[in-house]
């Protein structure tokens, strides 16, 4: 067999795997059949099997569990970039997963130089720390770190259990902030120690930062926030007009 | 000296550089002095210094070359994510960079698996590909590859010259489509051996991937892309509106 054959033989496989799990025959979670079951089913060499799996592993479709064996892999969770603002749970629940929050860490804080310019306050200036990790079906999705000025939510420290719920919520209705728009800021980063050790993915793996300010009606900033998402979990999708050239 | 002032020390230095690169006193691309003359300037010790370097390495604001020393990065490019589709050469403008763009293929190839579904056509359809490295001020920035089915723009490989501007542009004034909408997913990867020989960033790095389905006016999709950004120099932004809960 020459290279050239060789070559559309794996994608055949690919594509017969794809299938495969497109009709349902290999359902999310199972377990693929062996490298050598694969050859003998679809009467090709072991290199053109590890070649196939090698492609579907990298567009995400499967994952190899060292020791294990290779897996259907879930569908990652989308967080839509609509125009209107839409909070963790809701973007969680219309896709019919569980949505949970932990709260790792809730304190006050002196603003560092970077915070004081983010929030337009004094260095040194009293800020909510909040730290909390997002799940989605039990499974770590997010990791926050979101800062909001003393002045704006005094005594935030002690609402640990309405942090819980949404955030913006309890600053609407207990401390009467009128949230207006949010700018955001995505950036692909690799996971730090730190992060991987709340998300659970191996350090190093690819992820998202997610660097939000939120402006009240007066556009006086009244967060800033740090989300770091697993990358392989999910994606970020946005539907765009095409107006004009 | 206890520990927490050596924390507090290294925040000290760390905000002095910041200042010091937003008053102009460093400007993009100058070399910053090195650890020993830092710790003669503010007095402090060398794991002070280091511990404040690493913290500005990681927010991005300088970058260390391997036996040259540590350098103000630029900062990275926007890409607005907007609910009105803005062409790559006019976001790069604005922010005053010259774009640029280079064809490395383009040739027709069979439809696999994977195309057939994002753009509804038979598999082994013919599909004109399309392999672009797009530039900033001569420095590569995105590495992408378009697929459009060979009957929306039958002898597209003979206009390489056009695909060096606006694709879009080409498709509605030469083939008459009407490009109506994409939709785009953003996921973070790591940069694979292909890409980082077209765009110069070590193997390994972080990159954005976003993948795009355009539609024509009668919801055909009439190109799917996958775009792959360098994450050191780009960074996605988006406004929202706040509107109920």
């Amino acid at each position: 067999m020459n290279d050239k054959q060789e070559a559309s033989l794996y994608i055949l496989v690919k594509n017969q795997i794809i299938e495969a799990i497109q009709s349902g025959k290999f359902q999310v979670g199972d377990k693929l059949p062996t490298e050598m079951e694969l050859c003998e089913e679809y009467n090709v060499s072991r290199t053109t099997v590890r070649i196939a799996l090698q492609q579907l592993v990298m567009e995400g479709r499967i994952n190899k569990v060292q020791g294990k064996g290779t897996f259907v892999t879930k569908p990652k969770i989308k967080q839509s970039l609509t125009t209107a603002w839409k909070g963790f749970a809701s973007q969680l629940m219309e896709q019919g997963y569980e949505p949970k929050t932990e709260i790792i860490d809730l304190k006050v804080v002196p603003a560092d130089f970077t915070l004081a310019q983010h929030l337009k306050i004094e260095e040194n200036d009293p800020i909510n720390q909040l730290v909390r990790v997002r799940y989605a079906n039990d499974e770590p999705l997010q990791y926050e770190i979101s800062y909001i000025p003393w002045k704006i939510a005094p005594g935030l420290i002690n609402d640990e259990e309405d942090c819980k719920s949404s955030l913006f919520q309890l600053l609407k209705n207990k401390y009467n902030v009128i949230i207006h728009k949010t700018v955001e800021a995505l950036e692909p980063v690799l996971a730090t120690e730190e992060a991987s050790s709340y998300i659970g993915i191996p350090v190093g793996s690819p992820i998202f930062s997610l660097e939000t300010v939120t402006y009240n009606d007066k556009l006086i900033p009244i967060e800033y926030s740090n989300a770091l998402f697993r990358g392989d979990l999910s994606k970020f999708t946005i539907e765009r007009m095409y107006t004009e050239l």
